[in-house]
């Protein structure tokens, strides 16, 4: 297997994405894995030195630009063409590596993979899915990437997720809940209820309903469908309430002496509850529909979220999800073929 | 003035809302307030009696019907126009009473207030705010009602929200942020980038820009301005994250005999942190843009919540702002004016 990391992608590059695949390169589940570094060589070269990483056993493909956060989603199949981030994706549609692993700009990653690399054949639009760190975890897709969709995306979307979470997840039939701002079928927007009815007719999904924001924490759904804008708004906010609860639980802690010796008594599972929220912990979020593993990981992603990104694309590649996804898209197909008949007859 | 409590509204009523009436009766800032309780006569009297509650100094409207959370909203004009909120709407609207406050079904409360009492002359639609347990307040408007929207009222929204704050929490120049999947002004759909420039436009909002999720708690902004279905799941997940984060506080003090001493010697900031998070102490969420004050309690409303209702419907009456916002509604319209003349020149 060949991952493909584009090194200089993410806030943090490119010292924190190489120290993220020299540690997933250590791992036991890279033993049979080869890695490509995309990127300034000169660059990472002299990054690698300072920092005693041993990058001697990595491809390295240089890469005289960068894609910046503040760039075009389109840059990467324009102006920035002879980016890292184009360059590796080149490289993956090649068929020189088997997944693509991220921290640059979503927008780029998102509209280079749908074009460089290609869809899944029969999937209208890929989409982000981002694992929210509840317990069990919450497939929350698409997170971000399409601000308009329709009822048959959404479908999509359900059929990618039910994917996912059973490869990655082992989750036997994956709940699948519509985000929508009630339980009655004919809550929403035309959208939800359009979608609603769609996902209620197919057998390719287990769907269980609306789900609305105040449940989706606690374990009534396995995959959580939406559109990309309501998805950025949902994963936005538990990122910042995550942010603000750990800010007064350290103010809980820190008021007075007693209450900072109350704070050692209860280390153990303080550390526990900021592991569990640590989106470092999770991984990227893989851009499902994409005909092979891309995996775009936070922005602010430091070393451990890099590595766990990487280890995620790995896992990806392992579980074949994207051949479970094309499988998932003929079926799919096949479904509409005959509702379809079904209605002229 | 003269507070209207609908009695049968909500899943604890009658009990809950009768104590909660009694309790905010009793207050200081209730001095010269009178109540009218409305509902089911025998049921509230007998209910008084078996709980030992002094309800002779208050009226009480007979009304034979309850809308149930199950209701259409349009209930309140049709079958369930002899429900405890039917009545209690019309008497705010006939001028005897100057407050209605309710803990019933939301769709038909802000139903019967836009089409009993009527809007405020020029306000296009009416919006549900809520004021969100952060640190200063954040008023998210609209929280719920209109699921579609279009820039203007988005731009009233906001005007709407303007006022509340500088009204009732005395903030001289409110922010306000558009909630939107990114800070940049092309970002989210066609509504946001419509309301993005409508808002910069206007003189009588301090725009600050877009306000992604993640900085919703931190004091980025007093009012955020967003369509009902987004504002109604940014409610929901605040809500949900929540919740959550009591359970695993919970958790973390429940584990061992350590752990719980360790719960006594933070007993106090513990207290705290919940009573800042409990939506209880928050009171209800007004309607804005009605011509008379209406305030929409939790339907999982205690006691003690919709005694914070009706105080919140006292300190609305007394600050007047009511009659701000249709002051509010004027500029607006000569703001409007103004331009559509600046354009034509």
């Amino acid at each position: 297997m060949r991952i493909i990391a584009d090194i200089m992608g993410g806030d943090n590059a490119p010292l924190e994405t190489l120290r993220g695949v020299c540690q997933a390169a250590g791992e036991e589940y890279s033993r049979d894995v080869e890695f490509v570094l995309v990127g300034d060589e000169d660059k990472i070269r002299k990054t690698a030195d300072e920092n005693l990483l041993d990058i001697g056993k990595f491809e390295i493909l240089h890469a005289a630009d960068t894609i910046l956060m503040t760039d075009e989603p389109m840059s990467v199949m324009k102006e920035k063409s002879e980016s890292s981030m184009a360059k590796g994706l080149k490289l993956l549609s090649s068929g020189e590596g088997d997944a693509f692993v991220s921290c640059g700009n979503t927008g780029a990653l998102f509209t280079g993979a749908s074009l460089i690399v290609r869809k899944v054949r029969g999937i209208q639009r890929a989409a982000i899915a981002t694992v929210l760190p509840f317990t069990p975890p919450l497939l929350l897709i698409d997170s971000g990437a399409n601000v308009k969709v329709n009822e048959e995306y959404l479908l999509q979307f359900a059929a990618m997720g039910t994917a996912y979470m059973r490869a990655i997840y082992e989750v036997t039939s994956p709940r699948v809940g519509l985000i929508n701002n009630g339980s009655e079928d004919c809550k929403g927007t035309e959208l939800q209820i359009s979608a609603f009815r769609r996902l209620s007719e197919s057998k390719l999904i287990n769907f269980i309903g609306n789900v609305e924001g105040n449940m989706l924490a606690f374990d009534v759904c396995d995959v959580a469908v939406c559109d990309g804008f309501t998805g950025n708004i949902v994963l936005k906010t538990v990122e910042g309430m995550g942010k603000l609860f750990g800010r007064e639980l350290k103010n809980i802690f820190k008021a007075n002496p007693m209450t900072a010796v109350a704070s050692l008594m209860v280390r153990k599972q303080l550390s526990d509850f900021k592991k569990n929220f640590d989106s470092t912990e999770h991984g990227g979020a893989p851009i499902l529909g994409i005909s092979k593993t891309v995996i775009k990981a936070h922005g602010s992603s430091n070393a451990n979220a890099f590595k766990n990104a990487v280890k995620q694309a790995i896992n990806c590649q392992r579980t074949g999800v994207t051949g479970i996804i094309a499988e998932e898209a003929v079926k799919y197909a096949e479904e509409k073929k005959s509702m379809s008949a079904a209605q002229r007859n």
